[in-house]
């Protein structure tokens, strides 16, 4: 199967490399060579995203969707922090919105034109508040609907605070609140029932806001996401890990909110390791896929996964060779995240038209900062200046130490876009 | 002791904190709020510099040197990359000049008015040659020496290509190469007598390549750095390894050079866990610490270290109130990077006025790219909107997460300063 097309075969791939699942091996013999537009324009380390690895993430997650009549798609922008990817994901996966982390995300795709925004995230300061009350100045352009999460009553009357110092009726699209339940991660979250009635008196919360505010306030539904889950590699272990967490304190806390008379409009929650176990279980009715654009080690090491192709790559340079197997190239932990493990060591290249040919095993072992030391017997055949392709362990980090994303297609840059939101998490 | 002043008084300590060597507890009783300029202005999550502590670091750093009249300073500005604390390094500490990791941070230490850069990396890409090259404009400014290494005669002659496309004699401060020899860290460097004659072979293509291009190379001398023995905890067992590795192969290289007729200017390495052991060591004459500056979790771990304070943290806040035991802050590892371990909390803060009473022990515990989970029953007085100030366990790929360094004093924001090197190494 030639899963692994594109940007892997602009490069000589690394003959031994590791096998993940998921991944195969790309002979010699269909490598080509990377064209002078990437090679001479592109300063070193620099981020590449393979246009057709990502457009057939898209469709594929899109077309995975579609025995879930039911269910929403709504992508997770925290891995791309980019609005014109943003965008794309809206337009080409038809999806309902974004996701965002951080009010600098939403600021970024609303900018980009994306209409409708959840923050899965709680937002409290007076500053990030009066940056979300300012994004409904963008209802004339087109947004439709600005959600973040809550999971107490001191943050829905931050909110309410917020609104009176803001003074006036203000504009026409009101703040969705989702009260967020803790499936089980132990981070934010009010405990769903039968543990506790939390649930029930945070949405009696909002909906009270609601009518002290005018209807500048609405109930959005619940958020119910584990994130640890995410990473269980044995799929069934993760299908059941789903049934007892996300989606049993969804169900009792939807159940809690109808018996007492109030409806849910949405369910949310999900991501690339499990969105299609929430969507079986039958009661998320949007979820969150996000790394799935990109892909990384860290979920091309689980099993049981969609067909999705690793798109992302941190491209490097040999800056030294001081011995027959050990060469440094010049992406350290400020160019590659490595919490979750060291870059996959994908292929290499040599300007300007010959490839590296390889005749053994190259891993990557952490060089410091600004160094990544290059080890093992494919290495004999380096020579400075030659480039290198690495797979990050984990894509969101890693794109965030970047300020722009490279679009490659057929060799040449498609496209260079801005990581808009690229920062801290403001 | 009083050691830990300056912001740390600013909140009140978190009382039970972990203890490491180089820290002590400050009583409750001497914190006093954060002013209003701090609270109101700063949107989180934010780096903080707390303007005193570094100044006595880099005074303390300076008079640390004073008993080795023939070593010169030669701060490193990766810690920081940033333009107006390098210029302050320089300036308060009547440094040499600065390192730089980067042609990004020599762009931006010349364009502050550092007169003396070394770049201790190889530049071997095109485009970084470019930009090395076109630092020189600034000799009418007032640049008097700019440099990086090299570990092979490739890279020199990448160097001379570059000179040649350039045409003509180009200005007047030559590109001064320092050959780097390997100090037993097994990353850059050749390797040094007597296991092999490459520092020889490698100064004497300098010395062609400053002939053939008439003086517009030049020989610098050595590079002799040793990164991991910074971290080294036991200090003898640290000045042993100095003086094994970098002390004794700077020391063969040089003698080598010598016999055979030629001189080395400087002989350069060193960091903050080791610089004081490369000045005993009586070989290397120029030295350069960085991390100083800030100081970090890591390095403060080390026994046996100058009297340096913690100046660098991480400001964050309350954004979720979970349960008695848990609450959950704004900074994860885009905000702290937590590969050397999770940041520790070193207070909290509750606007406007009043700092937050604990009574037991508050850690940190990684929640993902945008949370960090606080546990501990020193969280049980926390609310949803307190601040959290926390120190990273490795200040320089911290820093390089965020865009701007705001310098705090008497708890109001003396200064913004952009990161203007902030990236992934390029």
């Amino acid at each position: 199967p030639m899963r692994a097309r594109g940007l892997t075969l602009l490069l000589t791939t690394c003959a031994a490399r590791r096998t993940l699942p998921g991944l195969v091996s790309v002979a010699p013999s269909a490598a080509k060579s990377m064209s002078s537009s990437v090679v001479d324009r592109l300063e070193t380390p620099a981020l590449l995203v393979d246009a057709e690895a990502l457009e057939r993430n898209l469709d594929l997650c899109r077309e995975s969707l579609a025995a879930f009549a039911g269910v929403a798609l709504r992508p997770h922008a925290k891995a791309h922090k980019c609005g014109p990817l943003g965008a794309l994901q809206v337009q080409r996966m038809g999806a309902r919105g974004l996701c965002c982390q951080t009010v600098a995300e939403a600021e970024v795709m609303v900018e980009a034109g994306v209409a409708d925004i959840l923050i899965t995230n709680q937002c409290v300061t007076p500053g990030k508040l009066r940056r979300v009350l300012a994004l409904r100045g963008h209802a004339a352009e087109g947004l439709t609907h600005l959600g973040f999460l809550v999971d107490s009553a001191d943050q829905v009357q931050l909110l309410v605070d917020a609104l009176a110092a803001e003074g006036g009726a203000g504009p026409s699209v009101p703040i969705s609140l989702y009260v967020e339940v803790d499936a089980g991660q132990g981070r934010c979250g009010v405990a769903p029932p039968p543990a506790s009635e939390a649930v029930l008196e945070l949405a009696r919360a909002i909906h009270a806001a609601g009518e002290a505010t005018g209807g500048q306030v609405s109930f959005g539904g619940i958020h119910c996401y584990h994130g640890f889950l995410q990473h269980v590699r044995d799929p069934e272990a993760r299908a059941s890990a789903v049934s007892e967490g996300p989606v049993r304190a969804a169900a009792a806390s939807r159940d809690l909110l109808e018996a007492h008379g109030l409806s849910v409009p949405v369910i949310t929650g999900g991501g690339t390791g499990t969105y299609l176990m929430e969507c079986r279980g039958g009661v998320h009715n949007e979820v969150q896929p996000g790394s799935f654009a990109f892909m990384d080690g860290d979920y091309a090491a689980n099993v049981g996964m969609p067909d999705f192709t690793q798109s992302l790559f941190v491209l490097s340079t040999v800056i030294s060779k001081p011995s027959s197997d050990r060469a440094v190239c010049d992406a350290g932990t400020k160019a590659v995240d490595q919490l979750s493990g060291p870059p996959e060591v994908r292929g290499f290249h040599r300007d300007p038209a010959s490839s590296v040919p390889l005749s053994g095993g190259v891993t990557y072992k952490c060089g410091g900062d600004e160094h990544g030391i290059l080890l093992g017997d494919g290495v004999a055949t380096l020579r400075v200046g030659d480039l290198v392709l690495l797979r990050p362990s984990h894509c969101d980090p890693a794109v965030n130490l970047f300020d722009q994303i490279h679009l490659v297609r057929d060799g040449a840059v498609e496209a260079v876009h801005p990581i808009g939101a690229r920062g801290p998490g403001c």
